[in-house]
C-alpha cells in the first residue's frame, strides 16, 4: 500500500533555527562537540540563569497545589500585572485585554486562526523569524515581505510597505527589536508605519516586543502607545527578557482604539477557551518577574552587550564578513560577502558545521530573499565560546577560498 | 469604520466546558457560591492532588536550571520512559514514535494539521470531546459523528460506523474510556473498529487514550496493541491518569505497522519544530509519575469510584434522570427523562446554575444530535458535594414540572 498523504500546509512549513539543528545532532551522536550559536535561548549558555525569585515563586506555587487547569486567558493577578506594566509602556491596556498563552508562538497561530482567510495577506520584515512565513499558509494566506535595508542597519523600508500594501493585508507585522537583525525602530518610523496602516480599513498590526527588555539603544517604544486609530496586537512573554524560554508563557494584548475588534476578540477567545489554558504554576513564576524588582536585568544587559561588542569587534577584523551593529535582542544577521556564498548560504552553514563544528542559522531560513548570502549568529555564549567560534569561521573562510 | 472581519472558523469554534464557565463568573461576581461539576480537573475539587513525588521532582527540575528550551519532540529520557510505558500496554513503541506536547489538546491540533484537506472527513463519537468537532473544521474539513448507543452503555454502534465510511474518512476516533459517557470499549470492539478502518487505504485512528488510568471494568485496551493494518495515533498524558491537568503535557505515539506515515511524520515533526517545545521542567514532573511506582493510583481510583456509584444511587432514586453505568472517567452523561427537556438541555442546564448554583454542562455542546436531552456530569467532588447537588437538582426538577 502507498503513503497517506500529508496535507500540504504541513510539508511546506519550515523553521530553519530547529532544522539545523538535526544534522548537528548527528555530529553529536559521532562524537563530536559543537559550538551551538543557533538557538535563542540564554539558559543553554552559562551566566544567565532565570532569576532565582521567579524560580522559587513557581516552585512555591507547586507546593500550594496549583497544579489544576486555569482560566483559558490567563491568571487574573497576571493578566492584571501584565496589563500595569504595558499601561507603564504607555497605553491604556486593561487586565481583559491579556490573553496568556504557551509563548508567542501561540499568540500567533491564535491571531491568525481567528483572522486569516484564503486571500488574505501578510505583510511580514524581510528577514523575519520563521513562524510569520510558516503559519500564515496554514490558512490559505499568504506572507508577503516588505524589505529591510541591509546596507543601512536594517531599517524597514517605507516606501516598499507602502507598495505592498492593498486591501488584501490584514496583518502588518513589526518584530521590534528585530530578529534576526536586532535592528530598533524609532517613535518616528512606528508613527509612519501606523500612517500607512490606518489607510487600510482591515489591517490590524502584530507588535512582536518580545525583546523588548534588551534595547541597548534606550528607545524602544511600545507600538500600541503610538496608534491612536490601527488596532495592535503586543506579543511579549517570559522566554527572553525574563530568561526563562523553557517555561513556555507568552501573552497577547489587544489595543482597540477604535473599537472594531469585537468580533476578533470573540473568536480570539473562543479558540483560547478550546484549548483549555497555559501551564498554571509557570504563570506565577512569570508573575513574580513582573511584581518584584528588574534591577539584575542590567548585569544581564550589559554581560550580552559585551559580548556583541567582541562579535562587532571579530568581524570587523575578519576578511569575508561585514554586519550592522545589532541595537536589540542577542541575534547578529551577519553578510558573507565573498560571492561564493551569497547566493548558498545554506552550503556555507553546513559545511562550517562539518568541517568546523560550528552551528549558525542560512539567512535564507529567515527570508529566503533578503536573507540569501547571510547567516544569524546568537551572540548568548561567553566572549571566549565566541572568540573561539570567530577563530574557526575566519579559518574555515581562508581554507574555502 | 466598520468591525474587522473575524475568519469564520474561529466565529464556529465552541468548547461547551467553558463556554458555560461565563454566567456561572457572573453569579459568582455577584457573591454566589457555586457547585460546579463541569470541569474534569481533579485538582479542583479536595482529596485528590497531584502525587508530592511528581511535584518534587518538577521543582528539583527547577533548581537544576533546567528552565531553557527543550527538543521539539520532548526530552530523550521522558520519550524513553513513555515508549516503555506504550510497550507494556502491548504494541512495538519506539522513543522516536513518540511526541510531547502542550496536552493532547495540541497533539490534536498537530495531527489535524498534518493530515486534514479541504473535503476530508473526520468520523468521530457522538457525544465526543469538543475539540474533536471544533479543530478539523480549522482545515476545512468535517467533522461526521457516528452513533453511540444511548440505551446500552453508549457502545459504539458498528453498523454506523460502516454505513459512514467512504474515501474521503481520513481519522477514525476512539476515546476509549470516553469523554462524557465514560464507556469503555473491548478488545473485541476494538478489533471490529480495525477491521472497519483497514478497508480504506487513507483512514487512520485516533485512540484518545488519556483516561486509561481510570478503568474500573479492567478490560481496557491499546488500540495501538491490536493494530497490525492501520496506523493509530495514541494520545496520553500527565492531566488525568497522573492528576497534573495544570502542568499542559501529553503527548502523541505513532503506531506505522504498515509503514505509511512517511510524509504525514515528517509533517508532524515540521510543525511540532516550529512551534519550539512543551514546558521543560513539567516534563521531567511527568518522567517521575511514569518512572516510580503507581500504587497511588489505586487508593485514588477508589476514591472517584465511590464518588460513582454515589450518583449512580442518588440518580436511580430521582425522578427525571436516568444515566448509562460509566465503566471509566470521571464522567456520566445524564438522560432527562421530561420531554420538557428533550430538546432544551442549554435551557436546563442554564436554569439548574441560576436557580440552583450548581453547574453541568449541556449535553448538545458534545453532540447536537445525539447529546440532546443530557447533560454531562464530573464526579470528582466528594461525597457530601455531590449529594448536596443532586438535593438541588432533585428540587430543581421538582419544581421546574
Amino acid at each position: 500500500m502507498s503513503e497517506i498523504p500529508v496535507a500540504e500546509r504541513a510539508a511546506r512549513i519550515e523553521y530553519a533555527i530547529r532544522d539545523v539543528v538535526i544534522p548537528a545532532n548527528a555530529l553529536e551522536a559521532e562524537g563530536h562537540e559543537i559550538i551551538k550559536l543557533n538557538i535563542g535561548d540564554p539558559i543553554a549558555y552559562p551566566g544567565l540563569p532565570t532569576p532565582t525569585h521567579m524560580v522559587r515563586a513557581f516552585q512555591d506555587s507547586l507546593s500550594r497545589g496549583e497544579t489544576g487547569y486555569s482560566p483559558s486567558y490567563g491568571l487574573p493577578s497576571l493578566r492584571s500585572e501584565i496589563a500595569k506594566d504595558e499601561r507603564g509602556k504607555g497605553w491604556n491596556c486593561s487586565p481583559d485585554d491579556v490573553y496568556v498563552c504557551h509563548g508567542v508562538t501561540e499568540a500567533l497561530q491564535i491571531i491568525f486562526t481567528a483572522t486569516l482567510e484564503s486571500g488574505t495577506k501578510v505583510l511580514a520584515p524581510g528577514p523575519h523569524y520563521p513562524p510569520y512565513m510558516a503559519y500564515p499558509q496554514l490558512f490559505g494566506a499568504e506572507t508577503i515581505e516588505y524589505r529591510l535595508d541591509a546596507g543601512d542597519g536594517w531599517r524597514v523600508d517605507f516606501a516598499d510597505i507602502e507598495a505592498k500594501m492593498d486591501e488584501s493585508v490584514r496583518i502588518l507585522v513589526l518584530i521590534n527589536p528585530n530578529n534576526p537583525t536586532g535592528n530598533v525602530a524609532s517613535s518616528d518610523e512606528i508613527d509612519r508605519l501606523i500612517s500607512i496602516a490606518e489607510k487600510w480599513p482591515n489591517c490590524m498590526i502584530i507588535a512582536d516586543e518580545i525583546y523588548d527588555e534588551l534595547d541597548f539603544t534606550g528607545t524602544q517604544t511600545s507600538v500600541a502607545s503610538r496608534s491612536k486609530s490601527v488596532p495592535v496586537f503586543t506579543l511579549n512573554g517570559v522566554s527572553k527578557g525574563y530568561y526563562a524560554p523553557g517555561w513556555r508563557i507568552g501573552y497577547m494584548a489587544l489595543h482597540d482604539p477604535t473599537k472594531r475588534l469585537g468580533a476578533v476578540r470573540d473568536g480570539i477567545e473562543r479558540l483560547l477557551r478550546s484549548r483549555l489554558c497555559a501551564s498554571t504554576p509557570a504563570q506565577m513564576g512569570y508573575l513574580a518577574g513582573l511584581e518584584q524588582s528588574r534591577d539584575w536585568m542590567q548585569e544581564y544587559t550589559q554581560k550580552v552587550l559585551s559580548q556583541r561588542d567582541l562579535c562587532l569587534q571579530r568581524i570587523s577584523e575578519i576578511d569575508g564578513l561585514e554586519v550592522e551593529s545589532p541595537g536589540g535582542a542577542f541575534y547578529m544577521f551577519v553578510r558573507l560577502t565573498d560571492s561564493k556564498w551569497a547566493t548558498d548560504d545554506k552550503k556555507f552553514v553546513l559545511d562550517l558545521l562539518h568541517n568546523e563544528h560550528v552551528l549558525v542559522v542560512h539567512g535564507s531560513g529567515f527570508s529566503k530573499e533578503m536573507g540569501l548570502g547571510h547567516f544569524r549568529l546568537v551572540y548568548l555564549a561567553d566572549c571566549d565560546v565566541l572568540s573561539e567560534a570567530f577563530d574557526r569561521i575566519d579559518r574555515f573562510l581562508q581554507r574555502s577560498r
